[in-house]
């Protein structure tokens, strides 16, 4: 049940139980569960329209962003691509049961280690009622349970999905509870959540930084904390100028609202003069805010059509603007580029624009993030375009996962080891 | 230096700035530290040897248990097995910029996932003062920064050994900081690590329940949690009695204060019997106290000789002994032992002792432990036994690293990406 009234400690034992069911169960009733989901979705595509169409209306009733709402909106084709998404899923290899090391030592003892489920993952999230589903199929597929939490905007259509994918782990003879979804709309349930590290084995706060921040401190369970990118791209002195326009122009512009988007551009003094009024007068950014320092401001005071430019403050550097809006740098060489992004990157996408193919190998070894890019945009950081799938969030921890998490990555590993009584002295 | 008067802050900075020099260094440069500072520690053995000697004489003088005075003693072999270690360690292959996945994209992009260093980490242990050279000896070869804490009662020993290591990196022209040992003994000193999320990438917690537990709760950064096992031994109705008692005997006697010693037996009530007479009556088992469950003090009753055998209380179950002492308990199925083991285990070694084929592959399936095993001591788990080499900690967290924590344990990866001008649309 997706209960109204919370009892978030026993939501936690019954995803625990489920859980351990789940792991041990073969991967064509997996698979089954989320062809069920993906028919599921097809069958109830009007009442999942008619929730998602009402949870708007009250969104824009009170007064909710126009941009948050746009990326709650359902419809045929976004049901049909949940649907596709399950399928493709369940086509994809089992992640759990691999041997991914294997060894026989000299006692005789048979070693492997061999990948199984982390167990139970509870994931935080916000506007998208995709994600409800997306998550729901990779943590089948993988063996987890899941607890989520979405916005509460989006919790009409949200509960549907969580309904129509529980009828359908219910249907292939899964335990039911091995999905849950938290209905209850105050904010503090979060806390409690993080508290639960008893049944939740992995936290991941997918939402704004200061979510995430809140959760990576407090959590009692291990948290991967991903989705905010502070991210930069350096255009070098050996850049290709035309590159470089195209580059940043994708990165800042194609989809400003996700985490990959670019922040900050750092471009050398010696190409400054070239690369900067190439940008600001480039067709795709004349509805970008450009917040430059003093020595662009200089370059770029002349330009009157185009992109807007003001002076840049302090804390442009740094922040993520998740809209059309971008900062920019002078520096004199990479190494003070590289240490900007160190003092004020979240490690999560950084690129480089360079014909010198010293330089870049430099840049790629010695840059610290999820993601570093020669000549690309930072908007590839994705787990599609890095060939994994769908992904559950992208990951700026350092440690289990880095950039995007497909399957394998909410996975984990035990040791299996075969003896014939052996003992070790 | 190892300041005595620490600035932790600085300390933090120190080592993130010489840690990202550390990761850009060749192989070779940090190999040649290693055996710089096995040299160090064969030219240095008088001072070593002095210095902990004084370490144990104070410890004697405050009454500190002989178990952890024993864990203190160094004497020649041991200088020359940390030596040993270090040259070992140089001997393996590089763990950081190796390619571990690859592909080309449609559009060009090609994209490599790359071991590299995790950063700083804080590795907080207690009386071994060989930890402080194996650990720097790990640190130093996958290009980590270390903070080390030590036990205050190897304090002096551990500076001295710290003092090799850094001159010992220092003379191959690396940077000092990139190992640092903290020298107060002011205990509060472990929380203000625990803040220092800025600087210390990851921390690790080598020590009692009660260290691991509130690191585990209070740090900032991520933590691995390791060191503390509550591991069993079910002997299976078709279990082989010679072969069980063999296995219970090692695993609870070979070490009995090591993570990976047994602490409970859980024997099938069809087999109880005959085994768990057998049990009392192994000449290896003559100094351990069986705490028993009632089931099996009526079969061990009549035991006269051989081990001492006493009612078990509640909290018998789900003790780490680290000592002679093992709790015994009759259950009537494979189900209820893995329930226990899910209940009061601490998912860092289980063992099953059967020749069911199929019970034992159930079992190794179902329970989820770092490590388990089948027919083996649990006194196996460890990174030496399993072909890892040395290891930094053994691992009860499911996140990142199961188990024993060798070389790749100790690292994490990036993806890196290099195109030619390619923007995603």
């Amino acid at each position: 049940m997706t209960a109204t009234l919370v009892d978030l400690k026993q939501m936690g034992a019954a995803a625990k139980s489920a859980a351990r069911k789940l792991a041990a169960s073969d991967s064509s009733v997996r698979n089954a569960a989320l062809e069920a989901i993906a028919d599921g979705l097809v069958a109830n595509e009007d009442r999942i329209l008619a929730a998602n169409q009402k949870d708007i209306a009250e969104s824009r009733a009170v007064g909710l962003d126009e941009h948050v709402i746009d990326r709650m909106v359902l419809n045929h084709d976004r049901v049909v691509a949940m649907a596709d998404a399950c399928r493709e899923i369940a086509a994809l290899p089992d992640p759990i049961g691999n041997v991914l090391e294997e060894r026989t030592m000299q006692n005789g003892l048979d070693i492997k280690r061999v990948s199984v489920p982390i167990g139970v993952i509870g994931v935080i999230f916000e506007s998208r009622p995709n994600v409800t589903i997306d998550i729901t199929a990779l943590c089948l597929k993988s063996g987890n349970g899941a607890i989520l939490r979405g916005g509460k905007e989006a919790l009409g259509a949200n509960l549907v999905l969580a309904e129509i994918a529980r009828d359908a782990i219910t249907s292939v003879g899964l335990p039911t509870d091995c999905v849950q979804f938290i209905s209850t709309t105050d904010r503090s349930i979060v806390n409690e959540m993080l508290q639960l590290d008893r049944y939740i084995d992995l936290i991941i706060p997918r939402g704004g930084a200061e979510l995430v921040r809140f959760v990576g401190e407090t959590a009692k369970m291990p948290a991967i904390t991903g989705g905010v990118g502070v991210c930069h791209t350096y255009v070098d002195e050996a850049a290709d100028v035309d590159k470089a326009v195209k580059i940043v122009t994708n990165a800042k512009t194609q989809r400003p609202t996700v985490c990959n988007a670019m922040d900050t551009v750092l471009v050398h003094s010696s190409i400054a003069g070239d690369f900067l009024p190439a940008l600001a007068r480039a067709k795709g950014m004349s509805d970008v805010e450009l917040r430059v320092d003093g020595r662009a401001l200089d370059l770029l005071g002349q330009i009157a059509e185009g992109a807007r430019v003001v002076p840049a403050r302090d804390d442009d550097f740094g922040t993520e603007f998740l809209s059309l809006i971008a900062s920019v740098k002078v520096v004199d060489s990479m190494d003070e580029a590289m240490d900007h992004m160190t003092e004020f990157g979240s490690a999560h996408s950084e690129a480089i624009v360079t014909e010198d193919a010293r330089t870049a190998e430099r840049f790629l070894n010695e840059v610290d993030a999820a993601a570093v890019f020669r000549n690309a945009s930072t908007y590839f950081n994705d787990g599609g375009q890095f060939g994994l799938g769908a992904e559950v969030a992208v990951s700026t921890s350092k440690l289990h996962a880095r950039g995007p998490m497909g399957l394998r990555e909410i996975t984990t590993y035990k040791w299996v080891v075969r003896g014939d009584g052996q003992v070790r002295t």
